[in-house]
């Protein structure tokens, strides 16, 4: 079955070069995303919003113009395979995810989804089939309404030198950058002067 | 200026189909991970980190395997124009950052770094002469080591079915998955039965 202007083993080349390898959630996700994006009328302009963190941005990416680093595409830690695409200004749209009880007639995905099996004893040509096979079917769509500071443009705001790292980083954060302010995430350098 | 195998101009092409246009912020971005590419052992098996949420996660996605959804590229939101790439098994690797002494020889990079004037009293084409003309040649690079944590793989861990939205999600996070514990973006559909 196709994936938006793809055929599936299109697609799968596409994930391999932008996700390192065909990830089943990539797979399904482009199912999702394609399906999400038949919903809205024709020309709307629309965000994104990624319920999980797992492999589902990458098919949001590969798929739409909503990217993490344009601010289009949010993730939301939830770990819910869902996702949502919403019209940017009235915040209407329609959420899809994997339904539990449509994964009843296909055991592979069924197995994978909910880590029945370790990965090495789960099926992977099976799966692929199966993934290919079921398309969206697995999903249920519904409508849905964005909490309206999700349409909100959020604002870096005012640029400041940070006194420790003289690095620019955003105002509002204080007197020092996030990452000075202790929450780097690097070994501190041991070349560093100390404070004697 | 090349930016990795793409010219200027292929790679302004890349981002506009990725990123919707081509942002400043996601060119020079391109010559910051090329940069940081170049310091790294060839063969490196390398993940990312991406010290701002704004334009730069996207540059390390268009140019590397790390992405968002495989977990290769972890964004954190300290506004610092910075990243990382770092041997996924050691954590050693190399930190570049847009370095604000190194702007006074580029007046248009710095005047849309630190927002000095309105973006559309910003002079745009000048501000792509100079970035493709400043290349890395505004960042510095400094050697880094990650914290442990940062190289463990986090997982998922166990699956289970939410009892209020029937959908899957990890059990760790508790009795009810997180959108049902109130993180919800969604207006509350006006169909949901009342509590009476």
């Amino acid at each position: 079955m196709n994936i938006g202007p793809y055929s599936f083993e299109e697609y799968c080349d596409l994930v391999k070069g932008f996700h390192g390898y065909p990830a089943p959630g990539v797979l399904i996700g482009g199912y999702m995303v394609a399906a999400a994006q038949r919903q809205l009328p024709p020309g709307t302009l629309y965000d994104a919003v990624c319920e999980t963190r797992s492999c589902l941005p990458d098919a949001i990416q590969l798929l739409t113009l909503c990217s993490v680093g344009n601010g289009w595409l949010r993730v939301l830690p939830f770990g819910r395979y869902a996702l949502s695409l919403y019209d940017k200004y009235t915040g209407e749209g329609w959420r899809i995810f994997v339904d539990p009880e449509k994964l009843e007639a296909w055991p592979e995905i069924k197995t994978w989804f909910f880590k029945l099996k370790p990965k090495k004893e789960q099926d992977t040509p099976k799966l692929f089939r199966e993934i290919e096979a079921a398309g969206d079917s697995i999903c249920s769509l519904e409508p849905i309404q964005m909490q309206p500071q999700f349409l909100v443009r959020r604002s870096t705001g005012t640029i400041a030198l940070c006194p420790s790292c003289k690095e620019a980083y955003p105002a509002a954060d204080g007197c020092l950058c996030r990452a000075c302010q202790g929450e780097a995430p690097y070994v501190a350098a041991v070349s560093q002067p100390s404070l004697d």
